[in-house]
This record gives structure tokens, sequence and C-alpha cells, in this order.
């Protein structure tokens, strides 16, 4: 590792831009933005992948290693990644930042408590949990409903027992007993608010908007109308500055902001995502989930609000994630299985088509396993190819940037030969249902939409309320195509179910829920945790 | 402010030492102790008070005025005190690193998120409740009795409706129900924990010693039962290392560690003392209330684990707060009273005697206030100087260390005048009953304590079980002496009811719980953090 400090001057942020925390990680400031206001923006690459199986992309892995390609092929990349929750880490899968010889570094600490972002978050978000229980409490002036608080609280855990709780227990000196939860961190609204901000003052105005709750009459109660705002945007002010670090091979890497790819929008801050555009030739950043999901709301909600204009895509796929979509089981992936590749390949090219379809030009990364046969890899390279679309094998986890650079010059040749904007598949005007019915027909090749009535009423409060002209952030399972986890492939001849709507307008968007979208995680029966350990010396064990 | 890689410079500390947080707050490693292993410690003092009254003491303020007011005089000193809580920040008082010109800097830092060590306890706190409960979840293999669990969870905020809540509500699939509730994280054991480890492997060995729960047999469970101790460690690898910051006057000064002064020790980590200690002539720390219970703790806790011998002690008194004891109310301390005085200095008489018990010089510190008449000043310092023992007027506040160099002054007479070191009160060796009875008659001036029957069976339990060789942490009122808040002065012919006992086996204390003691601060009706905001260039308003 470099000192964070060079890695900066080499990019050209001032020395009074940067906040050292140690010696690898920093936190600039957003007077950087300013001081660049006029200069062009660099190219923004966009990776995502096809629908996730247990058998693992690798999409973060691809990321940081074509960054580090274009630094090998003499091109000036930054990467913009999510910085990770450590409730997962503790839970099932340990830490992650890309893999192999395509990581960020240092990586204990970026799985750990990093620069207290997500901290942070947790305590405006709890904060403001305190003060509204607060304010019921002592006489409940605005005349909120105890029993129409949609705001929960939140733990960066995987805890299960705090999904449904009971507050307030003990008698009146202890507060008004209601029904509650917690959810983890990362599905936080304000973690969303923090990505979407464009600066301290857009952040304390979504802040403000944020319903928290319905009075006794139905009318919405917001942060505003609590006065909330102003402390929580004051807990925030460092959250909110973009986190830099490096790759191993020393490639620049903002790592800043997490929010949930179900219930919230699934990318990283627009302010590091603008910050690596105005120091870069080419920004790589990545987006939650498969195209569906992660894309889809790239394209429709952070490019909105960060007035992206971005100039090509990556899909990420795997031999071994096909064959799962092509009915193999995890445990026989080993297995040469050429016939279930071919089936597998109709999911990636749904995805192929959805990019297709926001009007980008884009490659196809096939992220290369060392169980992949070469008759696997050369015939989903001609699937691809038959397509009439480039393909690139990457070696990125073994070979770092080396292993990318195939990749990262069909890239340059797609972003040279193209010179279009992205299109949306809905206009922001159209009415809730429709943009819903647009996504669910265009993005997932749904037949149609069904609402529940709960919903169809919701749609109505919504619209009477004025919420209406938000864009949509669904909240599917990122398994499937279709609103039914288990239908793997490309699935057809399937409706999507609205079960409910959630008004996220700090965030800005309308979450549209179909099934039952966790958001407090569980530990398994061996969390991860139980295997961690720091000794004397402070050598780490465990964590990946 | 000078850059604190300077002010570490100054004062020893290696490059290789430091690890900056921005440029005004810096980590310093643990390597440090090691490499000065064998240099001679300097001068130890405390700082604590009379029983705290709401006209304030300034027992902060006055800690960093009298380390300005060493360096001032040629004198090496740093400084050790505790890092402040958000929870009552954002309620009743803003901020706290003293005040006026004898004030921790940067303060805004300091009160918010610091260098997330508060966060760090918080994550390591719940991370092994979330395991606890899934445990029990995952089969309950070590048989944990539901209703015996006595590991609750944290959270850094002042929340009054989560003192009491039930949990793992919504069937199976969401884990067991029981009761819980939400302490404050200063309240933690493990801040405790934090605060009197001597380095990562006794942090290890203090973590696996908690008791979080019985089993249905009635025997106690244990961290190390369920393994999270290496996964606790991992998460405090950070917070275990003393924060350096600095005072208005660039003296140098710990902030480190906060445990509650009722149901913990109340002083600031032993690794950071230990470094001051070695890296300057004179440490001055503080403890938390007055002395009965800070310093109490101070000499028998702090001191035990510490291995400390200090020096001397500083009292602090303020005339406003010696008319409140005797019997002025806040609203009237304006106008002048000496016959109020007068009667509020046996409270003072008590603390100087306890001092004396325990067979350390000290000085009395009046901390002058604007509205202190000059007749009361004279009055008290007489009274004082009746008693044989040396008194300075500090102006700390409004002159910074210029205001306590006669304190300084004094110290350093009795400092040199001394050699002796201080004697405990009772001896580890006795019954759990002999060592509370000790603290009660000859701290507090009780004629004696009452055990409740439940006290009493625990206390016949605790010794079973071998956990009766440890020191007593009293958890008592800090308003007065004894166990009645409302008692204030120096009340006479009256009894300490011990309540309950809770085992802090990490810690390595006994608590002894007279009367209730709030662990979990609720909200005012009117909020600070409602006032507190942070505009578009980052200036912050209504923190301090």
């Amino acid at each position: 590792m470099k000192p964070i400090f060079e890695i900066a001057k080499e990019i050209g942020i001032l020395e009074d831009e940067i906040e050292l925390y140690g010696k690898y990680k920093a936190k600039i400031s957003l007077d950087l933005l300013n001081r660049l206001h006029n200069k062009k923006d660099g190219k923004l690459v966009l990776v995502t992948a096809i629908s996730p199986t247990p058998a693992g992309e690798g999409k973060s892995t691809v990321t940081v290693g074509l960054g580090q390609a274009f630094n090998k092929i003499g091109k000036k990349a930054i990467i913009a990644l999510r910085e990770p929750s450590l409730g997962p880490s503790m839970g099932i899968k340990g830490g992650a930042a890309g893999g192999g010889y395509s990581q960020v570094v240092p990586m204990e600490d970026i799985n750990l408590h990093f620069t207290g972002d997500i901290h942070a978050i947790t305590t405006a978000h709890n904060a403001l949990s305190a003060i509204i229980d607060n304010h019921i409490q002592q006489g409940n002036e605005l005349q909120i409903d105890p029993r129409r608080i949609i705001w929960k609280r939140v733990l960066d855990l995987n805890d299960r027992a705090l999904r449904q709780i009971v507050i307030g227990l003990g008698g009146p000196i202890q507060g008004m007993p209601r029904q509650d939860g917690f959810d983890i961190t990362v599905a936080s609204e304000v973690m969303a608010i923090l990505c979407l901000s464009s600066g301290l003052k857009d952040l304390k105005e979504r802040l403000s908007k944020i319903v928290v709750a319905y009075t006794f009459d139905k009318k919405p109660v917001t942060v505003a109308d609590l006065g909330a705002q102003g402390a929580m945007a004051l807990l925030l002010k460092d959250a909110i500055k973009p986190n830099l670090v490096q790759t191993l091979e020393n490639t620049p890497a903002f790592v800043h902001g997490g929010p949930f790819a179900n219930i919230a929008h699934g990318t990283n801050s627009i302010l590091a995502t603008k910050m690596a555009l105005k120091l870069a030739d080419y920004t790589i950043t990545e987006a939650g989930f498969g195209a569906d999901l992660g894309a889809e709301k790239f394209f429709h909600i952070a490019s909105r609000y960060g007035e992206y204009k971005p100039s090509a895509v990556v899909i990420v796929v795997t031999v071994r994630a096909l064959k799962m979509h092509g009915g193999v089981a995890k445990s026989d992936l080993k297995i040469e299985n050429v016939e279930a590749l071919k089936r597998g390949f109709e999911n990636l090219q749904k995805h192929m088509e959805t990019i297709q379809a926001f009007d980008l030009p884009y490659v196809v990364s096939i992220n290369q396993f060392p169980t992949d046969t070469e008759n696997e890899l050369q015939e989903l390279k001609k699937l691809v190819e038959g397509e009439g679309v480039l393909v690139a094998i990457s070696e990125v986890w073994a070979k770092g940037g080396e292993g990318g650079i195939e990749l990262a010059e069909k890239l340059i040749e797609v972003i040279e030969k193209n010179g279009k904007e992205h299109q949306e598949l809905y206009h922001i005007e159209d009415p809730i249902e429709v943009k819903i019915e647009s996504i669910a027909k265009k993005v997932y090749g749904a037949d149609g939409i069904e609402f529940t009535s709960s919903a169809r009423k919701q749609i109505e409060q919504f619209k009477e309320n004025g919420w209406d002209k938000l864009p949509i952030c669904m909240a599917k399972t990122q398994y499937s195509l279709s609103d039914d986890p288990s239908m793997l492939g490309r699935p057809t001849e399937f409706k999507i179910t609205i079960r409910e709507l959630k008004p996220s307008l700090g965030a800005g968007f309308i979450v549209a829920l179909t099934g039952d979208i966790m958001t407090m995680p569980g530990l398994p029966k061996k969390p991860a945790a139980l295997n961690m350990d720091i000794d004397e010396n402070g050598k780490i064990t465990g964590l990946f």
C-alpha cells in the first residue's frame, strides 16, 4: 500500500482537501467539487450483472480489476464502490471488497468500522427515533398516532430478535407502549439520502422531507415538523465526505455509502462518483444485484439525482451462475455441463436486452473461475458474440488488472464508437402504476402487474399527497427476474404483485414492495463472528 | 490549534506511533507503552469534587486549567479525561469538554463521533446481544434461560422508550420472545472493560469473563461459553488506542473512554493515563461525580488495575454549590449568602476527610464564578485554611492556565513534601458485605448498611461462584453522601440500603446498587438536539 496521501496527490487532490484517517484511509472535502466545478467529467462505466446465484458472480472483483486494468494501459481510472455493512460480515460471509488480486485495501478497516460513516447514520437515524417517542411522551403536540409510526430504529448488525419488538413498557414514566422494530442500518432512508445528496444543504433538505409517521387524522408527519433535520445533518457532517482508499495495485478507490439494493437504490454516494468523474478519465462504479434491480435503479434514480451520463455498461456473468440458471445444483457446478450453460444463457440474454433498452453500449465480462472448462468458456463466448455483442474473459481475481485488459480495451472501443445518452424507460410524470408497469414489462419481462387492495389505496393517497412524481424503487427478490425467487433463468408468463408502497420522500423515490423483503437479517447457526479473533500483536483471523 | 502531529512530537511520541484522524485528533499506538516500559512514571494528580449540584462545579474545567497552568510554569503536564457520550449532548446539556479558556479542542468533534470509540463499543456490545439471542434461536445448546439474561442492549442516545422492551415477537422465525431493554452505551460493561484493560490480551480475557445470563439450572453463562470474545476484541481494536487532542493553550490531552460513574468506575482509560505518566512529569486526571463516588473508585478500582500511585488530589468546590448544600435554591444563588455557605461547607469537609482517610495530600480549589462575592470567596478560603489545608482560588474558566497557577504551585508544594502511597479503606479479601460497609461508613459517613433479602441471597451466591474477592463498585446517587438524593450537605444518622448486586466480572468489580440507578436517560421536553444545526458551509450552531 502507498500512503493514501500520495495516492490523493497523484490524482490532483489538494492537501487541504484531505483528512487522513490513519495512513491508508482519507476523507475528501466537498470543497474539491466546488474547485473543479467547471472541469469536464470523465467517462462513467457501470458494472452490473446477471441475476445473482449462490455460486457468486464477482461483480465487485470485476469492478476493481477493471479499474486496475485501465491504469495498466495508461488510462487514468478511479473506482467508486459501496462500503460494506458490518452485519453481514459478522454473520455469514466475513468481509468483502473485491477478491483475489482485485481488492480494495485496507480490507480489515473497510470491513469493520472504516471511517465511521455507517455508525454516524445509525446515530442520526436513532436520534430521530428518540425524538419521535419523546415528542409523544411530552404531550404529543403534533398528534402522532403511535400505531402509524413508519420510522423504525436501526443497528448495523444481523439481529433477528429485534425485527418485531414492543417498546415503551414499564408505566407512564418510561414512554408510550407501541410496536416497533429494528432494520439493519444500510436499509435506513438516511443511508439512501446520504448517497443521493449533492451536499450539506441538499442533505438537510432531504432529511426534512422524511415521512416518519401519520397523525390520528392520517396526515403525514415529517422530520421538518419535528425540527430534527439540523441535528441529523450535524451528526452526518463527516459521513457525507467521500472516503478514499486504494486497490492492491494502487488504483484510487472511493468507497462511500452502501444503501440496500432492494428497498433503496444500491449504489455508492453520488458525491463520491462526482469526485471520481472530476478526477479521472474513467470512473468505474457498480450497482447492487443484477441489472434488473441495480442497473434499472442506477439509470432511473442515481443518474437522475446525480445528473450522470454513463458511457457504457459491463455485464458480469460466470459460467457457474449460468449453469445454476440452467438447472444445475450448487454441488454439481464443478462438472462440465455445456447444455445447462446454454439453457441458463437466457438469463444473461434478458439482462443484455435490458441494457439495450436503456440504449447504452455494453460489453459482457465472463469472470473466469478455476472450475470453468475451456469448452464452457468458449461456448459462452460464442453465445454472446452470436448476439453481436463484445465479450471478454476476465481473470482479474487471479491476475489483477492484467486479467482485465481485454475487457478495458473492448470497453474503450464501444465508448469511442458511441456518444449516446441513456434513455429512461418511463416518464417521471407518469402515474405510479404506469411507471411500475414499465419496469415490470420492459426490465423483468412480466406480462403485467397486480396490486393488492391496500397498495391501490396507497397509490390514491400518494397521489393526493402529491408524492406521485417521483421515480420508483422496486423491492423485489434479486434471485429471479420475477418476484418468485425460485424462478431462475428467464421466466415468462408471469405477473408482478405489488404488495405495498413506502414513501421515501427524503431519498426521493417511492418504494414498491413485492413479496417479503428482509430488512433485518438474522445470524446463521454458526455466525462468522465466532471464528474471528485478534491476538495480542494485532494479528487478525477469521474476518475474510 | 496546532497540528496534533506537532503536539505529539513535542512530547516524544514517535511518528510510527501516531495515527491521524484529521489534523487535530490522533490515536496513539499501544507500542508506545512497550517502548517506554522502563521509563519512570511522572506524578499523578486526581481532580475530584464535592457532591455535585445543579449549580455546576466545573471539575473538567479545573482539570484542563490545571494542566495548562503546569505548562505555564514550565512543568511538562498532560491531561487525561473521559470522552463525552452523545446521548446527553443531544439531550440536556449540549457538548462538554471543559469550559471558557480551559477546554479541550476540537470540541465539535469530541462531542460528536470523535474517533468512533463509543460506536465501536456499542457495536461490540450489541454483537454479543445478537449472538446470545441467536444461540437461543438455534437450539440453545447452553440452556440459557431467556428469563435470566442480564446482558441488555445499548445505544449512545437518551431514549427512554427503549428502557423496557419485549423482543423476538412475530413467531418462531423471528426469535424467542423475551423481556429486554437498552442502556446508554457508557453504562456498558464493555466500556468499563476497555477503560480498565492493560492491552489487547487483557481486553480479550476481560471480555471472556463477562457474565451474560444464567442457565435454567442457574449456572452463569459467560462470553467465553459463547466464544464471542475474539470478535468483540476485533471490533475494539482501534477503540482501545488512546486519543490525543489538545487544550486551547496547546496542552496535550488524552481523551479516552468514558464509563458511567455509578454502575461503573467513572474514569478515563488506564492506557491513556499510563501513556500520560510515561510522557509527562505531571498527569492530571479526574473522576466522575464527587469524591464519595469518583475518588473512592479511583483508589479502589482504577488504581488497583492501573497500578497507579497517585501523588496528590485536588478537591474542586464552588461557592454556589456549597450555598445549595447550605439550603439555597438555584434561583437565589446570585444573592450573597455567607451563612448558607458556612452551612454547606460541611459537605466539602466530609470529602476532605475522605481524602485524608486515603492518606493522600490535597489542595482545595475554589473554582470562581462571576456571581461569587469577595466576602463569600474569602470566607470559604478561611474555612478551608482553618482545617490546616492549602486552598487556591482558580480562575481557569476566565483566564485559562494563568488562572490556575496558584493551584499548580500549591500542588507542587504538597507533592514535594509528601512521598506517601495511598491507603485502601478495605482489604480485597474482605467479604462483600464488609467491603461495602467500609465504604458506607468511612466514605459516606453512614451508620451502617442494610441489605434487601435478594441482595443477601446474591452475596451468598456470588461467594459460591467465587466472585467475592473483587473490589466493589457502588451505584449510588451522586447528589447526596447518602442514598437519598434530597439529603444535601453532610447527612448524619443514616443507613445505606443495598438493593441488588451485579457481577461485572469482565470489568473486575461487583456493582452494589442502592436505590434506582438510571442507566438509560430520557430526553427533556425541549431536547438540545432541536437547536442544533449545520449550514451549507459547515458552520455549527447549538452544540455548545
